[in-house]
């Protein structure tokens, strides 16, 4: 098949890591007879240096235009300071919202070899094996904000929560039909007792599951709850579904259940097929440019794009299995190898591509 | 000295919890020449049941008239109808926000004898003792909340997260004077590279520690990222300060490094001495009325009014210790024993008062 892909390399450690996905797409391409062509854009800090914003008109154009969006990370100290008009995540935000990818997927599953490096107790994490849902075009994130002075003295922010019945079906729906690909379950996650916006989302996902999905097993349970049970019994977890703030929060705690950032993908989905993929790792800009960060979240990335995007499901689990084949080879960068048996970024890229065949 | 205690034992497990809590609070009383006199008012479900709403006016008296109150937990699936107007929760939003008490504070220590029950790995969790201080009386929980259709189908709901400067000032106040009882250092917890409020709470953090806590170590981090933080490093924190959504979620979080709930007491404290003091856990509806419950939340919940509300700092730590001693002696509830040898709620409330003296 044809695809044209866009990659967004972004800030720090980014362009390292998408360097190295590129080549895997590449190897695929070579390796199953596809082609892919790439086109590159700037966003956040690198685009804020270069166009004063951190979404580049031109970096729109080329998303849209493309099969699939590979993204590496976004934003550092430089544009950090919390009063600048334009910061990184911005770009990130603006990608999201207008591409209309309201669904963020982020799948949590704890591999035997690494199961040790988990902060939870091996016994705990043994069979862990999640997918987040993570709604990611609503909620606070892009409600309406404002702050002004209502004393000399006193300022008042505020920030709005907003959600409508369609936004939470379309993403419950999503939900749903990956469920059907997995172990059947769904849990919900709002803050009924306390929130309007998720009693909303509890009548709405009840009401979608009830009509098109019988054959799913609805839980609801409360954020605060839920923080808990992910330690708890995280193995209990098949898809999860919540709102972008709860979202954004249960998905880092998660995280955590796999021991490194370093090998967790996601992938970001709207309407069509088109999607961005991204690590959820950050621009770790302590180790950019040193050739040392961890390639395996966008290599992992990289599967969901062509699972997801390009329907090549093959290819996509050819590449999960070289990733897990290099983990257990213990061919590891840093965050995840013993002391004094780290491999750099590129080796553990190429390690990955030797795999692939 | 002499003191009114108004009791709110609510629903479930609370009645049976909040007995033992008054068989401390009589012990310590006698023990120490205090005189303790107690008024008991309904909230939650109960009060529902008997006057129509969770906060009936005769129970916002009580509270009032006394010098400080114990709660024992509202709620329970008999009041859990989603579309219901009235809410055993409301009972306890209401007294939180009635009484002013814009602090809640949940500390978490982990203890040698319990390390082994966290589902953390035991070489992370030693050593951690840190003090969750949640704003308490804004933010989404109290702003504008709305819920219409704005087409045949699509419904709208919208919640209003608000803070001003003042109400940032006094809790970041109160967590640095806590800290400088504890190791001096503080996490302010917030979401500044998407929240208004998150960036005005970030600023006035600041500024508060920088002209009047000079002593005092701050660092800011996203929520997200302390999501992850405190699995992978819960030693580090002394004292985390956030805003009250963030804090319902992440104290919960923090609440498992502890292994149980039923081990974990807090504090919401306002302007003056006064104060509410609660187990963190809830009404457990499922154990309610068998006299298996775990009362020791509840009796460490005692220690904290005996400390804050009453200035009785000697009486506090001589309930501590009791507890702890029985926790020692492996005198336990079935969340905490070895299969086989649970000792009943009465059982436990018994030990901690043998080793009171
Ligand atoms: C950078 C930030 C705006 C972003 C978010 O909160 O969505 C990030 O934390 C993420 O989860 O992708
Ligand atoms: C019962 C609920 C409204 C409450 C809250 O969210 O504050 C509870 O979770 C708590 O943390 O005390």
């Amino acid at each position: 098949m044809q695809a044209t892909i866009a990659l967004l390399p972004g800030d720090g450690i980014g362009p390292e890591v998408v360097a190295e996905g590129v080549e895997v797409l590449k190897a695929v391409a070579e390796r199953y007879g596809h082609s892919f062509s790439f086109s590159e854009g700037l966003i956040g800090g690198c685009a804020i240096d270069a166009h004063g914003t951190a979404l580049p008109e031109a970096t729109v154009e080329i998303c849209q235009a493309a099969d699939a969006v590979l993204l590496g990370a976004v934003g550092g100290p430089k544009w950090d300071d919390p009063k600048a008009k334009v910061r990184p995540e911005q770009g990130l935000l603006g990608i999201r919202k207008t591409l209309g990818l309201y669904a963020n997927l982020r799948p949590v599953a704890v591999t035997p070899a690494l199961a040790s490096r988990s902060p939870l107790r091996p016994d705990l994490v043994e069979g862990v094996d999640m997918l987040v849902v993570r709604e990611l075009t609503g909620g606070i994130y892009f409600g309406e904000k404002t702050s002004f002075y209502i004393r000399p003295d006193e300022e008042q922010a505020v920030d709005t929560c907003v959600y409508t019945t369609s936004e939470i079906e379309r993403v419950v729906r999503r939900a749903c039909e990956l469920a059907r690909g997995r172990r059947g379950k769904v849990t919900s996650v709002d803050k009924a007792n306390v929130l309007e916006t998720s009693r909303l989302w509890r009548r709405v996902a009840s009401r979608v599951v009830a009509e098109e999905f019988p054959d799913i097993q609805l839980e609801h349970i409360l954020v605060d709850a839920c923080a808990m049970h992910l330690l708890r019994r995280p193995a209990d977890f098949d898809v999860i579904v919540t709102e972008n703030m709860f979202g954004d929060i249960l998905t880092d705690e998660a995280s955590m259940l796999a021991g490194s950032l370093g090998l967790l993908p996601s992938a970001s989905l709207g309407k069509g097929k088109a999607g961005l993929y991204e690590p959820i790792h950050g621009s770790a800009p302590d180790i950019a440019g040193k050739g040392v960060a961890n390639p395996l979240a966008t290599i992992l990335s990289v599967a969901l794009l062509l699972r997801y995007s390009l329907g090549l499901n093959a290819e996509a689990e050819a590449v999960e299995k070289a990733v897990y084949a290099t983990i257990d080879a213990g061919i590891l960068t840093g965050d995840l190898a013993p002391a004094g048996q780290a491999r750099s970024t590129k080796e553990v890229g190429a390690a990955v591509l030797e795999r692939l065949g």
